[in-house]
């Protein structure tokens, strides 16, 4: 259990008068293989090299990129990662090779014993979390929209109709499923939360 | 009609020991607004900026990127257009700042009146295609993964399997109605191909 998760920056997102100003959060698993999860929006290649180079990463560093799903604001800057295999959504791929992984019938892609992928459709039919084993924090889900915000447990219309969610029956249970399991969740456009056992009990 | 469609990388997708090899078309309309559709995979940074300079458009000189929908290799290069409104899939956005736009409900959003951009869901829930009216080639629909390639028409195995499709009904409805008003198609997977009369009227 060497990996640490790091969240370069915390993701947003609020109504404006012109529509909604977003961002997702931007989150770097380091440990035996270097994982940036989620790319931001375009804008923001400066952002995730300055943020990577706080801790001693440069992006020829990076093994895997997991973009959750192909929404805009997750993956804005996968070209600074030309060295890492890539998995957006359900695709993976390196250069313009794509291989061939089921991951809709629920298999996991397996990184390494502490880390995996899994899918966790619902805000998109082909979204996708990172399971990372830590030291200091137990079993942490990088989730993407699956979880809006922490705020979203107890305010569902936030990841129900603010967000939108493609599938949200199968939404409900992938969210159950994580809530079980981990002991922090970093949320697509939130801050990481706790889990707590009001809400592990709440997700049976 | 002053608008130009030129592709500047013919598409590709065929099976291969390990997985699929794969890349999308990439097409440039030039005129009063310039519009890069679909960037490709991560590795083509520079392919797109060569290919764009054969016709003498810099990046920052582009005013829209349409990415059809959020799959890896259409979306790969979004950041080298800072000065653009992005379209990908049924989202607007410039920086953090998303806008409103109903294309759930068939909405068109209108470029300019030769130029516009259409909802033609099936492949993934959130395609998009962009119409141009032309001079020399009159309306050219350049649809991404609606069609997969010209030979998709008689094999349709191509765009249901191959290439995969989230809801295949409503990929064929999109299909017809785009085969009736177009003159040429631009696929995500293969050449530019004109439509022919038996196409349009199979396609009623």
């Amino acid at each position: 259990m060497t990996y640490k998760v790091h969240v370069l920056y915390d993701g947003y997102s609020k109504m404006a008068d012109e529509g909604m100003v977003a961002n997702c959060t931007c989150t770097l698993i380091k440990g035996p293989k270097h994982i940036v999860v989620d790319t931001m929006t375009p804008w923001d290649k400066e952002k995730i090299i300055t943020g990577l180079g706080h801790h001693g990463v440069e992006c020829s560093d990076v093994h895997y990129v997991v973009c959750t799903h192909g929404h805009s604001d997750h993956t804005g800057n996968n070209n600074l990662f030309l060295n890492a295999k890539h998995i957006v959504g359900f695709s993976i791929s390196c250069k313009d090779l794509y291989f061939i992984h089921p991951f809709e019938t629920g298999e996991p892609f397996i990184i390494d014993e502490d880390v995996k992928v899994v899918p966790t459709p619902g805000h998109t039919l082909t979204d996708v979390s990172v399971l990372v084993n830590t030291k200091d924090k137990g079993l942490v889900a990088v989730t993407g929209d699956l979880f809006e915000r922490e705020e979203d447990i107890t305010n569902p219309s936030l990841w129900q109709l603010v967000a939108g969610s493609d599938d949200p029956e199968k939404q409900q249970q992938n969210r159950n499923k994580i809530m079980q399991i981990a002991d922090w969740i970093v949320p697509g456009h939130g801050p990481i939360f706790r889990v707590t056992e009001e809400m592990k009990n709440g997700a049976k």
